[in-house]
């Protein structure tokens, strides 16, 4: 929806990509920070609807303010460029995933340097950025810590039929990466096995880090240089996000995940997220607000460098 | 959730199967209609739901009168067996309706005569059991006419790179039957080119068919002796089911689609049906009753042998 | 949100224009026909949410089918361009009709062949582009007939104290148009009066028109050459249109106003058409779907020059 | 919320009974309609929710046009007032309905010749009204027509253990008035041999009235000179009134009841009514604001004296 | 919906009994726990709804995962079986609390040492099963106590006309046990004067208990060694719990709950519980998913005979 | 809705004033507090619907006990009078707010030591109390101090073309008082720049505040003798009120705010208050109970005199 240049100076709404930033600051080659949308759903199991995820965070970020009294700063500065939606092939998870891969390689290619945002859409699509960022690391050396909040380890090895599940998803990469879950309340015995015998899957429980934040240190220590962040919006409380396929009661609060992200940030390399899982309930609207807030902190941490 | 014997005389609800029948009318060896319901859903375009198909008709089902008026007969004393969900492989479209194919060959083995109404889900599911009955009729050198009340034709050799989704779900079938469309309102220029020449395509445009009923016997001129009837309930005016996918205005209404659904089953022999596509809206279940009285009116009119 | 020419070949969803056009289709230069969305709300009586429309028909138009049965054609082909939203001021209704008015001659100006639809917001914003076309036909010696579709006339002086009300659009320019009203069933005896002594303000009332189809003799006989349509969809039946504020029983059925509409833009000259007062209710979209196609069959009507 | 005098010249809101009616036009002393609010809910089958009936239909009716096009009046100016809401008692349905038949009497008592509107509630409370009628005509040697508008006869002898169930109320009347019950589309086999058997019993099935209006001669035919009128709102089609416990398809529309509802208005002497059975679903108030229409159309057919 | 025999091998969804089980885990001779859901709602104040809890909460239970990690454990394994729901006449609270009783009687009697777990429905239903511990105890000279989860005390002594009612249910049972109620911040002057001068009721304000856990010694001390729980939702906080009839701030949140309800279950014996008042909100499942998991985490509690 | 004499004695509800009071206890002349119901929504971001507020927290504190656990006792005994809600005109936010201001002003003269409590409706409404009590205060040599409970400051100088936002309505007055805001956490940079070169501009970010209690030493401090409380509900976490229009994670809990307003009661003087932006979902109707409560203990911690 380019505007004509002769109907440039009407009043016209902001632009829906994230923050409704202008052409300037969100320019895909300037902007330091890309917004790729995944809406992608096939696996569902309770529910459903975390395909309508990209677009309520997007339509919600354009209230945020682009100032941050935390940072004081106006993080959007750096620019933010928002993708269109990928439409994944409804041939098939397998299919879906290798095409996922492809594309986030490409938008790799075309912005090496770039701090990438990949918006779900159902958890099973962060097996492709995370094997994108294995192999890159892999060619210099280096192996990917994975920091993932999440109420489920998703640590299954299939999931009504298929490996590429949401269930399966961190089953799929656990052996290639340092795995650290945070927030986790409802696992299988079976994962539970395969956690107590794993020496690199580190699982907080949420029955454990519910008080205090001593805990954040063990999560420090546990994660190496490189990381990613693959964060289902379920890790938080269903007070906070009830839009969500299987809300588990007992999960993070606000405050203690924007510690820990800060520190995170402040004192690692985190090359690229994803937020997952949303599924927006018609009509309400907070929690859509909230995860689009979550995107902006992570930039805010992200580039301001904040010191701890 | 069989209830222990010393325990049956206690004032419990009706049993959660379609009309909330007893264990006698209920049950799947003396049943002349079984209930099969597929809450498949994967290939979803807009909104999605689908999944949540099934359980809002068997519930809205218990609240249906048993007697019917206008056969003045009680048709659920044929006996009504519902069968429990399917619940299909994620591992893709094309595994998921093998497995559907199998699943629905079974029960015909298990009831050959049993009349199978199968709730969808989504309407690529109908592909199963068509192709089911074109190979049971072929074996006794009959051919299967379709009759298909939808908005769409669903005639897309494939869609979102599946032949397997719910826009494909005819074209996978069409050259093997006599395909008779009433309602159409929503169709591709490429679709229309094959309707054209097809000779065994036949479709009731919406715009042509509001009005009067003239229109019928030109449907029942089309189809043969042996008839699956898929019914697609985005056939209906958005008035009637606003709850599925792609609504399009000037759809069916609920009387003429009776008279229709009357006559064919008098005139010709329907060997199974399926109803498809109804995604419940929460909160708003009249479309939901409105699906489940459909389903019974077809048992009556299966069984009743009403004289038109 | 361009897409940055590295990463043009992905799998893209389709873009958020009316009927998600690529970019030639929807190129603003070559497009006979333009979308403006105007999501303005200020005097809402009961409910509100008028705001919401533009995006929910544009976001539903997206799953329409290009090619039209009925005209076995596929008008998006003369080019359709949507403009972003228009944001009017908040600092009063005069202020933002004066805002509309700009706006609108800059997208006469910069497209004076265009067909212009503008979608509501409110019914208030009518008077901008009404006045903006007898002003245009003045200079030609024409005069312009207004073909209203509404529940009410709006013809109040004032309503909750401001002559810019939705409730109020049609009395700040009946007496330079001739005024068709069709479909109206809610009126006050004040605003009766002022029909009946007027000779250039027609009411065709709901109660007159809800059978058959010879009025529509009549409404042709009122209109002059040059037309503006403008359409409070609360004009349509509520059970087709429960989304608008004060939804009245006893509305218009879609086939006939398709009928009527067709009939206008073949045998009238219509200038620009907007459509008013869609207030989406949160998960239940089937009527801005309803919306969304019948601004594609006006697009249709307008260029495909059916005959009737 | 009786304004102090001193505030009396401040810009108030309409006052929150049926039309928003000033002091004058809905003082109890004067009025000639009088609006009895009695959301009593208690033996609910399906969904429940018309417990918050009449304070739908109060809300709504503040946004109807006083003036009525069809009559050519404004129908309020006999004055309606607006009684508060009847709170019955918990102790059981039996206690309920003695309490509201004292409430009911002590109306009648305080207001002999007013035209009382009882609005449900559920459709239990009809019988108290109904009896209190009966018994007042017996006294002058009459007998009581009771015209009916339902999707169910409610002839049960009693449901889930009560005789004074909703699907029970006009099996506690039956034999002592002319029943004459129009839309009726669900019924059970006991109910209807009640109904063959009964002289007094007239059932105008749903699927026998949909087209024309011939039958309306039948139903005049059977109405006596005294007449009450018990409209269940799921008489109508769902796709107007989908708010209802347990609606079917197949119902009412809008005009046809105008019509009938006019003719025996103008015909016979119609004593009392009631409106019952509305379940406002929250966000769809599209349904609500017809119930309250069709009460001002009812009051307007009774005080305008229309000739047919 | 028992599957026939030749049907076995496919593959059907859970069972739709509490974490859907298959036939062993909850098979009722075997089961340790039982679940008897009592959707009974007749004395609503505010809104209503309840009638829906148990349903919800069976459905959502069925996405809760097996093991508990808190527990270390698979509580199911004791077995689970879900009864019917129970339908309870409609003639009136009092004979429907006789017939619940009766039925509670017949459960307790099938399974002498099962650990019932009632589900409502509205709080009046707990005086049944409560008052069947306290016979059942008496005659082992025994005195119950009642650990009360509640916003309110309900302990008036009728409510609405009833002393039957939800607001009722503990001033019914008041002076025959121990009552203990933690959470209260909804209460009457009268009910405090009791509260004050009695000497067997401890009532625990949420005011009081918002912070650190030492109050959980002083609840322990208030209770006997027997121990029946009735758990109205609440006693949660509205943001975790909206769905429900009255919903008070500053209600109690999860992990305090949990600590308590651990200790409880360890310390004292507890017998039976009920779990009420859930009211579920359409489209918003969160609360019915937390509810369905403070059932099995009561199970696990029960069973697992954790230490604290 | 005056009761007629002789129907006195019936069994009517609640009146719908707020608590549902009867005449003596909500009678304007002997009440110590008056709620002013403004519902003026006009120029809404995100959502709107804060219309709709005024009428849902009248609605919900029906349901209100009127003893207060905390305080021991009734603080309705004071009488509460609510007046009808003000209709303010729609010719524009300036002139809205004269029309308020002159209403406001009527108010406080009918009843000069009365303590109003003015329910929005969007925060734009603030200004015209606020002024009101400024210019009282000023005539008397006083300062006022305002407490903001807000997620935002509203500190813009204009908004969307108007200086009467309710992103403005703190700029308008806070060069003439104290302004202490509490719970901020999103506000833009120019709005930091103005807080930060501020004298009398107080800021208390939710970033700051959220544990512990400290920081309440310090807004006494800066809280001048005489305050008015101006309460945006966003103030609150959205967890608790997600009704509002642009929800901010991280928001204040019920208790420390219920804590900080007992203290500002007990050691200032509140002439005024105002709770806005509430805009009800409907069907989810838990924070319109709060904010109900909230009212409710505003006015027992005005009256009941608390000691800390």
């Amino acid at each position: 929806m380019g505007i004509p240049e002769s109907l440039r100076g009407l009043e016209w709404e902001l632009p829906h990509n994230f923050l409704g930033l202008d052409e300037a600051a969100s320019d895909f080659e300037r902007a330091k920070a890309v917004i790729l949308p995944v809406p992608y759903e096939a696996t569902t199991s309770f529910g459903g609807g975390t395909g309508g995820g990209p677009s309520a965070i997007l339509e919600s970020s354009r209230y945020i303010e682009l100032y941050d009294q935390e940072l004081d700063a106006e993080p959007y500065e750096v620019g933010i460029s928002t993708l269109p939606s990928l439409s994944l092939t409804g041939a098939g998870p397998q299919e879906a995933m290798q095409e996922l891969r492809a594309a986030y390689d490409a938008v790799m290619n075309a912005g090496p340097d770039k701090f990438v945002i990949m918006l779900g859409g159902e958890h099973s699509i962060s097996s492709a950025p995370i094997n994108a960022w294995i192999d890159r690391l892999d060619n210099e050396g280096k192996r990917l810590s994975v920091l993932q909040f999440d109420a489920h380890t998703d640590l299954r090895p299939e999931y009504e039929g298929s490996p590429y599940s949401h269930a399966s998803v961190m089953h799929r990469i656990h052996d290639r990466v340092e795995l650290v879950a945070v927030g986790i309340r409802a696992i299988t015995a079976e994962e539970m096995r395969l956690v107590r015998k794993s020496e690199n899957i580190h699982v907080f429980l949420a029955d454990d880090i519910h008080t205090g934040d001593a805990w954040m240190d063990d999560v420090m220590s546990r994660l190496g240089e490189d990381v990613y962040i693959s964060f289902d919006v379920d890790g938080f409380d269903p007070s906070l996000v009830p839009s969500t396929g299987t809300p588990e009661p007992g999960g993070l609060q606000w405050y203690p995940v924007m510690k820990l992200l800060r520190r995170v940030f402040a004192e690692r390399t985190v090359h690229a997220v994803d937020i997952v899982e949303l599924a927006p309930i018609p009509g309400f609207s907070a929690p859509d607000f909230l995860v689009a807030k979550l995107v902006y902190k992570m930039i805010g941490y992200r580039f301001s460098q904040p010191t701890v």
